[in-house]
């Protein structure tokens, strides 16, 4: 689309017109080569894109290289892919998404980006600004202060994650009070990222909190942009969760003046794919107004790193066509909810304070009020042998239990205990 | 490195503290959860990094999946790679750009980005803004529009590509007066791209040619980042050419007070990997200085994509390290050169017009001030199912010989004769 085209469209999405940054609203794919070499597909001469390929679009491979890749098809492990991604790996993630959600869900055609944390990049770019804040629960993934304030120079403003002391284990939950009051502090268009399963804390809703926090948000009067990072989806581990992403229950319950709900998923913890860089990004806007804004985000993927890696997207696409993949999926959560069962008991068993987590990959440790953080991170490695993550936001430790195997859960805690206990 | 120690290494680079960009100034990789799960690497239990594996490092892959990558060691093509890339890979690289231009070369140890327009872009983010403008040769890939400009908010400022009519056949050559004079009229820190070979006129410089294009950068007063973008580098197809990257002569030439010299290459033409998205950006700045700056890439990549995609590295990688590789790119470049040469005698033949071409992919056809370059191209579709891209920068047409087989070339031409001849 022409810049004045994709105005145009915008216009069925007020909300977007309105969040987008200096950034967001210069976005635009310019009929430059990627275009023109569509429109001369069917072409028997194309002489258009600067790919070296046998005058059918097929590519002539490297044997040393085209080995490691020869169960693909080498025009599409090779080749350039498209701005958007695989079209058919965006229809199928589409598909995979509303069978999780429900098919009332309204969504855009999710665009293929190059990970999680390009999903994530991309909101920053579109929505964030010096005077557009992007609001989290605090503790945060300290790289949203990377993706986003580095970036843009968006301030990160925050409220607290939990609604009471979380280290009474099982009783707090999350803070939608604290979410509404820091809505109301807002007077113009803002970004609130929510990420469930969250880390650091590995904390995701229950099924009776969920309504609480699609009110809070459908009731805020300003231009609201929402990421839901989705990152560690399907890694539920009790019942009573709410078990799924909430971007279907906040898209369904968007005003188009006021809302653009962004879902941000991908492989990377799903298929357990963390080297791929296959992630998506699909907004609650649907028609012409959500085609322009993933055309936006084409735009971005174009001016960073032109387009995404042809081998992981086809890989993925092959995965995701596999009969047994969803038993190996499942496989993999049950070695992870092990995991986390394992690791619960020996945290009890030690009365090693946690706050509460239900989900994910990690837990998240208080410290003492005598103990600092990255005193103990560097007392665990050289006196016990064990590598965790410092969150200095709030004076814990994060473990990550994803890279641990049950049966050595124990011991790990035994070593913890030995210098947090 | 803190950002306090970053700036203390770049003391070594005045230019190069003198060119950052605010943004080039900000990017910084904190002390995060990569840093601190490379601190615990030894550790016996390691529970820093949120991916899924067994304990010992070794990712539970997916069948579904692996099966597609089961030639490359699943850690490598499964896991995240660091942000500055696979190391080995980084090292060989270097060993590679070396054997090409010389061991006295000073440089950097290369950072891999996810593709050579990733690395362009990592560049424009450092050293461009709205004050800091980048120098090109008109006509060049309007891609840089959307890589600089549009995200950065600098002004392109152009000189004539060619010293005197393009379409005295022969007879014209890189306009280095113009070259200079564009220079001179620069008065603070600004951005040089030079594309050889170039997209889209498919020009490189003769051997005799160079000393002068490095002389009027040597000359240059004010701090001048120079991106030497060697996409198509090998590509070479007459004799008498400098042949290589310039990137070595302006390294040896820069003052450290006033030059940043930047190559940016990759597998993407060099390995026939379109799709695979490896790219490498080189600085001519050695020592704690490179480190700073490669350092600050790799904020820019950790902020963007988090890391660059695994099974592409690896494949990469390894294919680096076959025997037989170096053959098989020689053929390569033969397949291009005889589409060269064909293309350049159909070109004589049907008396058709072109800029000077010797290189890379690309001859660029300029068009009687009667014909739009864009109407054209839609008859060219229409009426002689030919695919070409359009410049509107100089009135032109660009065509791809590197996709059309040699026997084919004639045919090409013919038809783009019966509109343009």
């Amino acid at each position: 689309m022409s810049p004045e085209a994709l105005v145009l469209a915008l216009r069925e999405s007020p909300a977007a017109l309105a969040l987008l940054s200096p950034l967001g609203q210069r976005a635009a794919l310019p009929f430059g080569i990627p275009q023109q070499s569509a429109e001369a597909a069917g072409c028997e001469r194309r002489a258009t894109i600067g790919q070296i390929t046998d005058g059918d679009g097929v590519p002539l491979p490297l044997p040393s290289l085209h080995s490691h890749f020869s169960h693909l098809d080498p025009r599409e492990a090779l080749l350039y892919t498209p701005q958007h991604g695989l079209l058919g790996l965006r229809q199928r993630w589409k598909e995979h998404i509303l069978a999780s959600l429900g098919g009332d869900t309204p969504m855009s055609l999710p665009v293929v980006t190059a990970g999680i944390t390009h999903a994530i990049s991309i909101c920053g770019e579109l929505f964030t600004a010096p005077d557009r804040p992007l609001l989290l629960p605090l503790p945060y993934w300290d790289n949203y202060d990377t993706i986003v304030t580095m970036r843009t120079g968006a301030p990160i403003l925050t409220f607290p994650f939990f609604d009471q002391d979380p280290l009474a284990p099982g009783t707090a939950r999350f803070n939608t009070a604290a979410l509404r009051e820091a809505l109301a502090s807002l007077a113009g268009p803002a970004t609130l990222l929510l990420n469930f399963p969250a880390n650091p804390t590995g904390y995701s809703p229950m099924a009776d909190e969920v309504p609480g926090i699609v009110q809070a948000i459908a009731d805020h009067p300003h231009p609201l942009a929402v990421i839901c990072d989705d990152a560690y989806e399907t890694l539920f581990f009790e019942p009573g969760m709410y078990g799924r992403s909430i971007f279907g229950a906040l898209a369904r319950a968007a005003d188009p003046r006021r809302h653009v709900i962004c879902k941000v998923d991908g492989a990377t913890k799903e298929l357990v794919f963390f080297g791929g860089r296959v992630g998506f990004l699909t907004f609650s806007v649907t028609g012409a107004a959500g085609e322009a804004l993933a055309e936006k985000a084409a735009a971005l993927i174009r001016s960073t790193i032109s387009s995404g890696p042809a081998p992981a997207q086809s890989a993925v696409l092959a995965a995701l066509q596999s009969p047994t993949l969803a038993a190996e999926q499942a496989a993999v959560v049950e070695v992870l909810a092990a995991r986390y069962r394992a690791l619960k008991a020996a945290l009890d068993d030690h009365r090693v304070p946690y706050y509460p987590f239900n989900s994910g990959c990690f837990c998240l440790l208080p410290l003492h009020d005598g103990l600092d953080a990255e005193v103990v991170r560097k007392r665990l490695i050289a006196e016990q042998s064990v590598g965790v993550i410092q969150i200095p936001q709030v004076n814990a430790l994060r473990v990550a239990f994803c890279g641990i195997e049950a049966r050595d859960i124990p011991d790990l805690v035994e070593r913890l205990a030995r210098v947090i206990g």
